[in-house]
């Protein structure tokens, strides 16, 4: 099932709505008493993931050209961002002059970025005035169903509602200078995270899936086009450290809810900082960004004035 | 003006509440319409801020005693911890054999942090299971009361609703780690945050307040002890970035909103970090932290097993 956040106009609340073959069908029209938001449904997540279904039969529903979509969720709980591709932290440090840390092989890090600033696909960037280097970054996120605490690796996936893509929007010339005092990155990531087109879920991804003993990778090719041209491409099953790995580490003694977004990071070439200055400008107003990844969608964003 | 949140028994809600005279008075109660809990309140801050005043009078009211407080946010909306007393940075770097980082003194920096692991006072403080090193910071936080972006220095401590005690609870050995990756700290710090004992309305510190260009400082002493033993001695007045700059940097292109935590950091002398383990142990089970700052109470807390 693909799920999305949808409003017909820009004064409405965000509504909970299924897309089935181009149509968005609103899930508490469709089955009644459940909640109109798609966090209310994560809420009570197992409750509803069963009859969620139903509403694909619902004869009404908008053409996807009729609504407009925010991120699945317009207000995560929470945003973590992961670390947990190595090729994208060897080249971002390398750039640096900086060697690999032997830290990174021991445990998947995150650092707590904005879940105040998630905006969904079709939105506009607003470049930070102070930034001359605006970047995107290909990641995928992970939506917490399920809360916990201390969640083992192996029944970590339970806690998984769906999958998205996710552009983490960076203004590295920020980042490089904040950072240096030993915290963050804050304001170099809190202007903009985009996340969608929608939320999709896992049993529509089982035939890729390459599980394995610390949890799943899926086959599935990631890329990045700024105004039709490839930059970056990767794959979901490169990555390091598994969504179930990071949510094991997340919940060591700490409470996850529903709601929650946990990033993986940026997968290896997927950011302009990697790829380089010499050949791919920084982003400038009137960009088109589009992250693809195969069954997830596609996630196109504006840079705005 | 005190606000709190507190409840009776464990199972219910968190209400808001009026301190006033050594008793609570329930404000939903006191003034017909009002919302039953302080995030409510701060959504609405500039209509009910001038008639709260109106539940100092109302008869009924709890003895302090006979309710447990919460942190007077149990939810924050975020927190952000800055950076914001010079001699903390510069002795926590000396520590480690590293010199002042230059990028300290141009801008005030922070961190996003957990804010779904707020505590307030007297609650039981669970040692994570992976640390030997269990730190205090005695911090003050301020909390948003009106929403705004891009605000101006002189313009933001309009929207500060009042001032607590914060307790950035750290993991010292976790967070040596995790910050060698580069990012963070997160677990190191997001197990628990303690704030309160209550949220003290800036009217209330108007005789100790010192204005000064770029808002304002406050000659508030703030103490640690630990078991009875003081630790920590500081000043409030001795901060180098007011809360008026951190509200003006951490608004740079990002929608700040009620709700929102905004943290000091730690005060010179305030942790076990600074103080060094020859004469300070780590925090061990058992142990009483109280956190005092003049006007604003005593925040205390008991290591749990």
């Amino acid at each position: 099932m693909k799920l999305v956040s949808y409003r017909e106009r820009e004064r409405d609340a965000w509504r909970a709505g299924l897309l089935h073959e181009g149509k968005v069908k609103d899930i508490a029209h469709a089955c009644p008493g459940a909640p109109s938001t798609v966090l209310g449904l994560l809420e009570e997540w197992a409750d509803w993931l069963p009859v969620l279904q139903a509403a694909h039969e619902a004869q009404d529903g908008w053409d996807l050209e009729q609504v407009e979509l925010g991120s699945p969720l317009p207000r995560p709980s929470s945003f973590r961002d992961f670390y947990a591709f190595e090729a994208h932290v060897m080249t971002a440090r390398a750039k640096r002059g900086l060697p690999m840390v032997p830290e990174w092989y021991h445990f998947p890090v995150f650092y707590f970025s904005n879940a105040a600033a998630f905006t969904g696909t079709q939105a506009n960037i607003r470049r930070p005035k102070a930034t001359e280097w605006l970047d995107y970054e290909l990641e995928i996120a992970c939506v917490i169903g399920k809360a916990g605490v201390n969640i083992p690796v192996e029944r970590a996936e339970e806690h998984i509602a769906g999958y998205c893509i996710l552009n983490d929007w960076s203004a590295r010339d920020i980042q490089r200078e904040e950072v240096k005092v030993g915290l963050g990155p804050a304001k170099g990531k809190d202007f903009a995270t985009s996340m969608g087109p929608w939320l999709v879920t896992p049993e529509e991804l089982a035939d890729v899936r390459l599980t394995g003993e610390k949890g799943s990778r899926y086959d599935l090719e990631m890329v990045a086009r700024i105004n039709g041209r490839e930059y970056s491409k990767g794959n979901f099953k490169d990555i390091h450290y598994t969504f179930a790995e990071m949510i094991a580490r997340a919940s060591e003694d700490c409470s996850l809810y529903p709601g929650d977004v946990i990033g993986s990071g940026t997968v290896g070439t997927g950011c302009i900082l990697e790829l380089g200055t010499e050949q791919y400008a920084w982003l400038a107003p009137g960009d088109v960004v589009e992250l693809e990844v195969e069954r997830l969608g596609v996630l196109r964003n504006t840079i705005g004035e």
